[in-house]
């Protein structure tokens, strides 16, 4: 198909498109003329990618640029090309004191190990988890880590689950990340959403008859 | 206490209570002289409570206002006044065509009924979901909300129960809605970090052998 087709297909601009392809986000076409390319599903799928990882992401141009080259290096092993993707999401960990730090890091580091489970793929998420614990005990909320954080590793576990099974149904690298990308990306905020209405539901059967406090 | 020791022991400046105190986030004090006034602990804990609403929540000053209102409204029933808080942190709702919306509204409320869940108390948090649904679909995601989003329900009914049993056992109202926003913003981030985590150890248990994909 020509560049005007791919814009329908995709909705994204002829404009932008072009910009891909000079960052080279998005391969060549087959050259029909000289000033014409040809363009395959394989383009339509790799532009799908490439808005999801800027748009849903939120990953600058070159974080994508790196992704894209982890997916297009046939011999890197999926797990790694998953760490890849997962890390390039974290978000960067506020500063605090070393002590602090080193004490929220062990609340994490053996609350892990309790469960056999590799601390290895995910260093971001880990330095964010620590980041929050750290938040959490300047608030007063001392406890917090060995109190409500276990639940909610018990909770999350069935949800990254399905997350993991639905995203490998997906088929292709390329779809693979994608799903990655736009499933972690809006199930936090699905998982915001419903936990607020869990919430609400909990309170609600827990203070029908205590409505005196 | 003096204006001066109110600072040091919050650790918020003194221009900053003193434009709390003009905006009402904080009672007055009680008058020692011409130009001055004395605070006690219920200062401190308001105060408290009114940097963890705006820094923490993200709330404007008019939007804490409300919540101050609520709380020092003594015949407001509990489960109200959490309904207030709650609602006061829930995200807007993306533009979507109505029919698309109403498909997302109704596997919601499906999954609700089935649950026996009320809907009532959480019209923001259902209007965010229903958004995410929304946007999943737009993406070619259609099917999130029939396979995965059961699951999601289930892990977040433990987390939610934990969360509710911690912000009820703070005592004093201001307590409880203190917790209740800091462990549901934060509670977020954690979520989506323990989340992140959970995924990387499922994946590598699964992907270990099957590097070939």
């Amino acid at each position: 198909m020509r560049i005007s087709e791919l814009s329908e297909r995709s909705g994204i601009a002829v404009a932008t498109i072009k910009y891909y392809l000079r960052e080279g986000l998005l391969p060549a076409g087959e050259r029909t003329g000289p000033n014409q390319a040809s363009y395959g599903e394989d383009h339509l799928r790799r532009l799908r990618l490439v808005r999801a990882l800027i748009e849903v992401g939120g990953l600058s141009v070159a974080t994508v640029g790196d992704v894209i080259t982890a997916i297009d290096t046939p011999d890197l092993p999926l797990f790694y090309l998953l760490g890849v993707v997962q890390d390039s999401m974290a978000a960067p960990a506020p500063n605090a004191a070393d002590t602090e730090r080193d004490r929220a890091y062990e609340i994490v580091r053996a609350e892990m190990e309790r469960r056999g489970w590799d601390m290895r793929p995910s260093p971001q998420a880990i330095d964010m988890l620590t980041g929050v614990l750290v938040r959490l005990a300047q608030l007063g909320y001392r406890d917090w880590g060995s109190t409500v954080m276990p639940r909610y590793f018990d909770g999350v576990r069935v949800i990254a689950e399905t997350d993991v099974a639905t995203a490998l149904s997906a088929g292709e690298r390329d779809d693979i990340v994608d799903s990655v990308v736009v499933l972690t990306v809006l199930g936090d905020t699905a998982l915001a959403a419903i936990r607020r209405i869990a919430q609400a539901q909990v309170s609600l059967e827990q203070l029908e008859d205590l409505d005196s406090l």
